[in-house]
């Protein structure tokens, strides 16, 4: 290589150091936002926080970066050595961001920023036409962007792109219809099975033990607290501000047992993800997970194919009844496995369980579908939601709170991110699939608190790339085959058939 | 005012306010390296904190900005109005950082790392030598830098200038001059009189009991917890990021009754002032305090003037004394006054007692200036520090850990920041004795606990200004005179007389 080459590589590299350094404390400030902040602070914090992001896709927009990436993209071949894959990345990166102009992004950031407000005051005032003006920009804005970034086939893909690179509309439709002809029989069996009983789970459980026993069950499963840690916040999340330094966040309710112990397992399974990266990668834009779809599987597989099995219960259920013996003491750990994965459709998204769940995403992508594609007038949606809601829950939400106005993610402009969260799920089925095979006793680990080989599997096989290969290049490199949605069935149908019974007719 | 002023005057305005904001994120990320932070996080934060300031710096000197400023700067008459001062400001801070080069600035934070660590082992391991190198680059290097600014009688002008803007060299040494005649024989009667017993202030107090009392005092005198909190760390300290957003950190040990409390007490004043400036200047770089000498003004005032007083304790001892019955119950309120007076001579900066702590400020001021004028060798820095500090206060420091190695200061470049320590205790007494003359029966407020009429002055007088005014302009606007030692000796004369005997021969 040319010591021309090398000194551009160097200085694109120095370049795209300092923005994603910005989005890192951008990411500070968020994550303080939530937890620490004076209420009285958010007005400034807001400000500060437009300027890191505003900053930070300054700095890498500029001219300089096209040149330099346009002067070195030839000198590395398309290997997954950290150069070319450092070049890949940004050049994909720049791409992106240089195709929206100054005037569209600035556009949206207004109209969100609006649009957050009227949200919260619909939402609150269960009005959902005092959103809808907001709402119908928003897509307005959103096509605009899908035009300017440009797709193959369908806007939507476009959209999808942001948060799924190399997801399309086309894949998640075929995946979804494939899901959806198989849940929709398995939810209608089981609605009309009998429940198990878990009005246990809502006694009253001191917060401090809760808390206690949430950092324990972390501290087994290898988050590691020397590189990160946990705080309370309204809403759980996860961030990380490198990968020595990731931070979860969780709460505890009093009157609900569990709650704050899968919130803690989820976020802790998108804290793993981001301890686990090649520390090569520390300090660039490769250093993240590389989907919200992949991320979520990692977050879903410690909530539910790990916290909500019979094995990982049968390893920790006489630790956690020994700590609440006058509410669990004469409940059994068969009966307090079955409570913890009741299934019960209901309006709400968050409230929903692991086996409704994808139902609630469908519906979301289905009339995303429609409002890219013009189909749709705003003023419909509430309707057809509850109709499309009918159709696959059986239930109606009673409100447009309950309903159309439930999640916040379209007033933030985030037309093309539900998906991810089903595909997250189907990958956390293929995933674990995986694991099982490779590491044979898997579900003997789980009982006796062994989760390192898990955890190092996870490591070798999906952290570790960062960005380096993209969601569906993980999944083909570990099944040789596509993000699909079978192994998630089998998944779903075996468990649920045991706890409720037969689920499907004899074929 | 033209259209075009006003375009280039909100441009400017823009400019400064990004680069503000990138400072307040720094300042966020180094509050939560010293709070929250997993130790492992160390090497990213130092790297996103170096990021942001590099960026913030290049936002800001730009020549665009040098542009606009040329353009706008006859538009505004010298007046105290937000536009006048915001380009009066800016212009200083932009000349003075524009004769910085880059290859400079470069080299001193390239050194100022290494001296870092340097100076770390040396402290540890007892050994100058180890530090010696890379102090003398570093004096070369400040030295360097006074000439690039420029200055008009002395360099160490041009260094001053950084901390405490407007203050030189000449006025600081008549100040300490002035101060030294008359303080070193204080020191001396002292050392002559009998010690007030303070052992029970190091029997073992409650942590929890400690911090509750800290936090109804730090409530009492009025830092607004809707626009701040207080947090532990191993260094106590204050921070903001707008005026609605302060931070105080304090320590608590079990075996030291009232270093918590009065680092509380210290931070608190520190913080007050941020949140009394107008809320006119937030987000811009007016919003600060105007000097580390005004800074250090307020919070020795809280921790000082006020919290070591009969007055205060009159007010609190009574609650303090029932939260810890056993060490203090027979412990009477002018027992416990003398014993956190007392005073004696340490070779410690930071364990110095109110009266001794300026002659340790001074010593250094001395020696920075022979350092800076080029009159001693590093070498003899050891010896010359012993000889001084035993011809001040009668002691020699038996290492180099207690002596020239004891503070961080020097390592991290910051030549010219001692005096300003020296500057704030005077000014706090010239500004506390304003107070007074102002609210009549202050004593009295004070044991009463009221402390909204002091902190509405103090608002008033010295916080809403922002950097409006320099310190000087400040303390001129209240005394119609300069910064001056007198009040302070008057202020240190009478209440240690009251406390030894009579400390000065009878003239």
């Amino acid at each position: 290589m040319s010591s021309t080459t090398e000194s551009d590589f160097q200085e694109l590299l120095g370049i795209v150091r300092a923005a994603f350094d910005l989005q890192a404390a951008a990411a500070l400030l968020e994550w303080d936002q939530e937890t620490y902040m004076p209420e009285a602070g958010t007005e400034a914090r807001a400000r500060q926080i437009a300027t890191l992001q505003s900053t930070s896709h300054e700095l890498f927009v500029r001219d300089r970066t096209g040149e330099l990436l346009e002067r070195v993209k030839d000198e590395y071949e398309d290997s997954m050595s950290f150069r070319a894959s450092i070049v890949r990345v940004a050049a994909r990166d720049f791409d992106r961001a240089r195709k929206l102009s100054p005037e569209l992004v600035g556009e949206i950031a207004q109209t969100t920023t609006r649009a957050k407000v009227s949200w919260r005051h619909a939402y609150s005032e269960n009005k959902f036409n005092r959103f809808a003006g907001d709402l119908e920009r928003i897509v307005g804005l959103c096509i605009q962007k899908a035009e300017a970034v440009g797709y193959a086939e369908h806007p939507y893909d476009a959209l999808l792109e942001e948060y799924e690179p190399g997801a399309t509309a086309a894949q998640v439709k075929k995946i979804f219809d494939d899901l959806r002809t198989s849940l929709v029989p398995i939810v209608r069996a089981i609605e009309g099975a009998p429940q198990p009983r878990n009005a246990f789970l809502f006694h009253s459980y001191d917060a401090d033990i809760q808390w206690d026993f949430g950092m324990e069950v972390l501290r087994d499963i290898g988050f590691d607290f020397q590189r990160g840690r946990q705080d309370i916040s309204v809403h759980p999340f996860s961030t990380s501000f490198s990968m020595s330094d990731v931070r979860l966040t969780t709460r505890v309710h009093e009157r609900n047992l569990t709650s704050g112990l899968f919130s803690s397992l989820h976020e802790a399974g998108h804290g793993m993800y981001e301890q686990g990266i090649d520390p090569e990668l520390e300090g660039t834009p490769l250093a993240q997970g590389t989907s919200l779809g992949m991320h979520e599987s990692q977050s879903r597989l410690w909530e539910n194919q790990i916290g909500r099995s019979r094995s990982f219960w049968a390893g920790y259920y006489r630790d956690l009844q020994s700590r609440f013996k006058q509410n669990l003491g004469s409940v059994s750990l068969e009966d307090f496995y079955r409570a913890i994965n009741r299934v019960q459709a209901s309006p709400v998204r968050v409230e929903a369980d692991e086996v409704t769940y994808n139902l609630h995403i469908m519906l979301r992508f289905e009339l995303e579908m429609l409002l890219i594609e013009e189909k749709i007038i705003i003023q419909e949606l509430p309707e057809l939601w509850g109709d499309r809601m009918e159709g696959y829950l059986g239930i109606r939400p009673e409100s447009d709170t309950d309903g159309v106005l439930q999640d916040i993610h379209w007033a933030l402009g985030a037309i093309g991110y539900f998906p991810t969260y089903t595909l997250g799920n189907l990958m956390s089925a293929q995933v674990f699939a995986c694991a099982k095979s490779d590491l044979g006793n898997l579900d003997e680990q789980i009982e006796s608190r062994e989760f390192a080989p898990l955890r190092e599997w996870l490591q070798a096989n999906v952290h570790h790339w960062g960005r380096k290969l993209s969601a569906d290049e993980i999944i083909e490199w570990m099944t040789k085959g596509e993000i699909s949605a079978a192994p998630w069935l089998d998944y779903v149908s075996q468990k649920y058939g045991d706890i409720y019974g037969s689920l499907v007719p004899d074929s």
